[in-house]
């Protein structure tokens, strides 16, 4: 089965994926902090069991013991678990469906962390998949749920609708121009936050931003999912005009072009230079300078990880040895 | 008609061009420094008048004052004048087959500079051609000649055989490895100099040199030439061992495939940075790892250098205007 990120969905260019999170805590059990390994493997058992009676999406599940520490991380590059999830595995446990658009870690901070992920921009047809499950679940066992606040969660900046949409947005001609930092501080007042997905900064790997809501409480998700709709809205069409202008200085193109040429070529492939390289090709192609299936280079993203190499190979490789079959891979990918 | 660098010719990969130099003067005049304008236009107009009845390789003959400056230039570059040749253009006459493999500078520092130009390793074939031109001239003019001395020149470096032989090495490999120098003290020793074709120091332009024998008096011909033809050999073995040792290292491989990949893709493209990769793709080729006519290359050298694009666009472009036109042609060629 085709993963999720494989396809190309709406603004596919800039918008590279939409995550739908909602967190659960059973009524019968303190939060997953305050439990025992043996609780939480009960919280566990519990909740598999209802979602398996009720499975229309093809989930499996296994304990996290049962991952070794490669796999563990390589599931946290695809951002199907937290790093924290990745690295204190006792107790917990991970149900996922085979194209990987559905996680559901169990006894992460909250008893259930259910996450939908769709390529491009697709908040409600992600939070339509979430709302089922959640319902499902909710049918079956008593959620800790208050009436004036609305769902209970470890940590009080969840309360409430306990759900955190984000987009995941390429925007490399915004953060050439400098204008991240004004952006941040408008999309702020309009209650939402945008980051680094990977790693903090003004020019973060990649040119790579989540775009999510910051208010849980006091809100519904209908207007919290049209609030983040509608901003993303606007900042792919400010990237669009932004990448048009910049692309128009034979520098800048020639830069597009050189990545694509290196990326073709290179037999050594730093991590790092693979994303800078990689953000320069996805803008021309989101021009149009380039012709090339973005969904291959999608893949290609969640594939050449460290630890997620290190997988694929079933070894413990070397950073010099990941350099060389990183290279390869890209080569392979991109010159088919 | 084909130019010369065109072919490819034996060590072609290695030894770009050989050039076979004859300096002669006639008796009946001074010097071209002692002469007046009208005195160079004298000797020109009899030098000429012998070689274009005795004509069999096709010369052209024009007179250097009816040149522009990016023409003259553009010679030059092509190795067809010196370039002092080129900025006094007053007096002085060339003549000029239509492959530019032999050119004849009239009143240059000599009465006659003859050069015949070859791809690859061609000493013999070389001299046999300046040779018999040579005889055809010496059959009906009086040379400056001494018995005991030999050909008289300005120069006093020149007297005897007058004749400079040398050949256009590529030695990325030797000079990646730090060879250059002691290679330069051995060849002095045995009557040869070496020395960066384009610019001085430890790593020249392009890591293309030219070694050419020293010595004109009391050596004959064919001795400097076999001496100059077993060393060239010598020097390209060499070459070929360290760049086999040199390609085994993924960094440097990388190097090979990343120049590749930026000539057949930038869009701006200077022409330093030209020859520096042109220079790396050139060791790739000779080393089998990329498969590529080397012809095509050579072509492209000549092609690209500054007056040469503009006597070809037929306009005074500036240097941002010819490093776009520089990388389209590279480009173009590269990726047929």
């Amino acid at each position: 089965m085709n993963k999720w990120y494989v396809e190309n969905g709406e603004q596919g260019d800039i918008v590279i994926s939409t995550r739908v999170r909602l967190a659960r805590n059973l009524e019968d059990y303190p939060f997953p902090c305050r439990l025992t390994v043996k609780g939480k493997e009960a919280v566990c058992e519990e909740i598999k069991n209802v979602i398996l009676e009720n499975d229309t999406w093809g989930f499996s599940y296994a304990k996290m013991k049962d991952f070794t520490r490669a796999q563990a991380v390589s599931l946290a590059e695809r951002h199907l678990i937290s790093p924290e999830f990745a690295s204190d595995r006792a107790g917990r446990a991970l149900m996922l469906t085979d194209d990987e658009a559905v996680s559901i870690m169990l006894c992460e901070e909250d008893h259930i962390r259910l996450q939908v992920m769709m390529a491009g921009l697709a908040l409600k047809e992600a939070y339509t998949v979430a709302d089922k499950i959640d319902n499902i679940i909710g049918s079956k066992l008593n959620y800790a749920y208050d009436n004036r606040i609305g769902y209970l969660t470890q940590c009080p900046t969840n309360l409430g609708t306990a759900m955190r949409a984000s987009v995941m947005l390429h925007l490399p001609a915004l953060t050439r121009c400098g204008q991240i930092g004004k952006l941040a501080s408008t999309v702020s007042k309009l209650g939402l936050t945008i980051r680094g997905a990977y790693g903090e900064g003004s020019s973060p790997r990649g040119d790579i931003y989540q775009l999510s809501n910051q208010i849980t409480l006091g809100i519904s998700e209908e207007s919290a999912l049209n609030n983040l709709q509608s901003i993303t809205l606007q900042l792919v069409a400010q990237e669009r005009a932004a990448a048009e202008r910049l692309i128009e200085n034979p520098v800048e193109e020639d830069k597009i072009f050189r990545a694509k040429g290196i990326l073709e070529n290179a037999r050594v492939l730093s991590g790092d230079e693979f994303m800078e390289l990689a953000s320069l090709l996805r803008m021309g192609i989101s021009c149009k300078a380039v012709d090339y299936d973005i969904t291959r280079l999608n893949e290609l993203v969640v594939r050449v990880q460290p630890a997620t190499i290190n997988a694929a190979e079933e070894k413990e490789l070397t950073a010099s040895q990941r350099d060389i079959l990183r290279a390869k891979w890209v080569r392979e990918a991109l010159t088919v």
